[in-house]
């Protein structure tokens, strides 16, 4: 069972904007065991969309669409949906009831835009958008289909869990596609690939491995295709206990796991807390643990302490380490990661400083110099790296392996 | 002048990562005048990847492809490049040099794969890589370019700026192409779209409009194709005056600009700085700050309260304001904001306090809720939103609005 994404929009091909949607419903369709072998962008004009329809079709079952539904003038789709299925713009009631009553509910006038967002082709099905104000399209033809959505990440993503997927199931006969993905951090790519290379080579010929390095993480995926899922499953979980073995430190875990969520698991699963003090990586640590749900579990909070001001006020630095030693030191590092340990009663304080660049930086403590501490129970510790030369990556960089010196702690320390 | 992108990897197809870098690529090509009018993602499969080199050499004069360079087993790309422009893969020596060199700095072996990086096909201009061990390879048929290029996102984009870039503008003679784009924030597409009806309505012909709306602003760019660069420059800014006229507190700036750069902005032209006390928003905002060079110029820092405790203890939040209020709250929201400007002296103190969700809502306090308050020299002020169901977009709008409360008091109050 194949599909092809088409996203559609000057907007991702100039780009102005990441075009996010293709790989979540990539994900979301092997989820279901539909391949995607195609992701297409086209830009905002009829010929470019038909042609892209005309390909897709010819070598997919289903071909989703994105983009190009918004009320602005720019956007074509819908009209370029008509014509190429050879049916009139009707107007959809439900969607109109509901559109009027989404502008009534927040104070805004219905305008003749909205009106035009209720007509759809006669000869699809709809997709209800309980999130925004454009409606998703369902089309066949000669057994295939083509269904058409909103480009609106959230809005797309809430039509694909809630009504597409269900759709799907029972549209179309499924096989099996089973994939599982660990995710390891510490080792780069080839270190890790000459490390487990002996178990790589005993892997079942029909278990397919890829390597997925990203900047925070490698990710190792086994996939197998058109098989028993069962049994995939149970083949898999026995190569990846292997692999967890073969390497424990370097093994967060699963699927999304993150340096973060790893810890946050350690924590939870023994009861302690965490806060966070953060000068270079200036509130990403403490970002990443909130964005996960159920932080308040384990996390207490942190300071911000970007001045020295605030290393002193609020962290207790002493100013005499910072005159002697820098604020970019072992000495201020380890002081922070204690100052927040006892500001906010956490089991564990971690700590950041460094240059995180561009500027700011000199021959003994280049861009890219970070100072990163953890204090706990048992005492404080500190180590440094140099990472680049670019801001947003020794931000990340810094952040991921702060956390990764608690996480080492937590995990040498067992339950 | 047309080009098109080839991303080639199952891990997007699959959705294990986003293809931030064709968006990237799309941004660089239309400052120089070529645009991009596909963007291609296939699997690492020499077939898949044939039929995507021969359709896109067919449309464009410009192939760029990235990813599937990696020195693991599941690459194929550079075996496929050879067989397509039909030579042999030879060592190159420059590429084999730089490799030991890199491998050596970093304490590393210098192992068989990496010696298989510096294998290139003979027929191909290398494109060098200073950030990492896979070498870029230009390739020339029937005088048509296509450029191979790694898919880690840093790597390919130095090599982009520092070698691609140069060598396109000497190769292609390049039309003119020039775009400008607004940024906006705080009314919605439609909305938008009828305030300024009569500015578009009176466009000159040859610019085009374009709405890009994202979860934080709108965006509006104009483009003109093979026109004057300076007059077409000119007329934009003469546009844009008006649209800025039209909309003032919407307004944000250009191009990159955003609620924070926009405020930071403000705040460095005022000599003022900023502390943030963040609680459902968890360091988001600033992090946010903090990802901008030189934000220690106005950023003090902030304080990130996700427990009562350290709402209490750090910022000086009443023990009885939280227990008659609790902490999702105007009282609350103030004097966090209050005791932020407080604890780190800055001249303003943004807070946020809600409920993120997916849980701890009620029926008075939905989950969505935010409290956000601006303390400064003139006294401190809050409001209260009520966002959506879905935590990330929750802590992302919430940190949005907040910073563009102040925005909008530093926009009122003059320089």
């Amino acid at each position: 069972m194949l599909a092809e994404i088409i996203t559609i929009g000057d907007e991702i091909l100039i780009g102005q904007i990441v075009d996010t949607n293709s790989a979540w419903l990539g994900h979301e369709l092997n989820e279901i065991g539909i391949r995607v072998v195609r992701i297409t962008s086209v830009q905002d004009d009829p010929a470019a969309i038909r042609e892209a329809f005309d390909n897709a079709l010819r070598r997919a079952q289903l071909v989703l669409v994105t983009g190009g539904l918004g009320p602005t003038k720019d956007d074509l789709t819908k009209k370029t949906l008509a014509d190429y299925f050879g049916c009139p713009l009707v107007r959809h009631r439900p969607t109109y009831e509901f559109l009027e009553r989404w502008m009534e509910s927040r104070g805004i006038a219905f305008n003749e835009l909205n009106r035009a967002q209720a007509l759809v082709p006669e000869c699809c099905t709809v997709l209800p958008n309980r999130h925004g104000t454009a409606p998703g399209m369902w089309f066949e033809r000669e057994g295939k289909v083509l269904v058409s959505m909103p480009g609106v990440p959230f809005e797309m993503k809430n039509m694909v869990t809630d009504t597409l997927i269900p759709m799907l199931r029972e549209h179309f006969r499924l096989d099996a596609v089973v994939h599982r993905t660990a995710i390891t951090y510490g080792l780069p790519e080839s270190a890790l690939a000459l490390a487990i290379a002996p178990w790589e080579d005993a892997l079942p010929g029909w278990l397919k491995l890829a390597y997925l390095p990203n900047p925070t993480c490698i990710r190792l995926r086994l996939s197998a295709y058109e098989v028993d899922r069962d049994e995939a499953e149970a083949e898999m979980e026995r190569q990846f206990g292997k692999l967890q073995a073969l390497i424990p430190e370097c093994f967060l875990g699963f699927d999304d796991a993150t340096v973060e969520s790893a810890t946050a698991a350690l924590l939870k699963e023994r009861g302690e807390t965490l806060a966070t003090a953060e000068s270079c990586t200036g509130g990403a640590i403490a970002a990443r643990f909130t964005a996960m749900p159920g932080a308040s579990e384990y996390f207490a909070g942190g300071v911000v302490a970007y001045s020295n001001e605030v290393k002193t006020n609020l962290l207790g630095v002493r100013p005499e380490t910072l005159t002697a030693h820098g604020a970019v030191s072992r000495e201020t590092a380890e002081q922070m990661a204690e100052g927040v340990r006892r500001a906010t009663g956490a089991t564990y304080g971690v700590a950041t400083t460094g240059i995180a660049g561009p500027t700011g930086g000199t021959e003994e403590k280049p861009v890219g110099t970070v100072w990163m501490a953890v204090a706990g129970p048992e005492g404080v510790f500190a180590e440094k790296r140099v990472f680049g030369k670019l801001r947003t990556q020794n931000i990340q960089r810094a952040s991921t392996h702060a956390v990764n010196l608690l996480r080492i702690r937590l995990t040498r320390k067992g339950k």
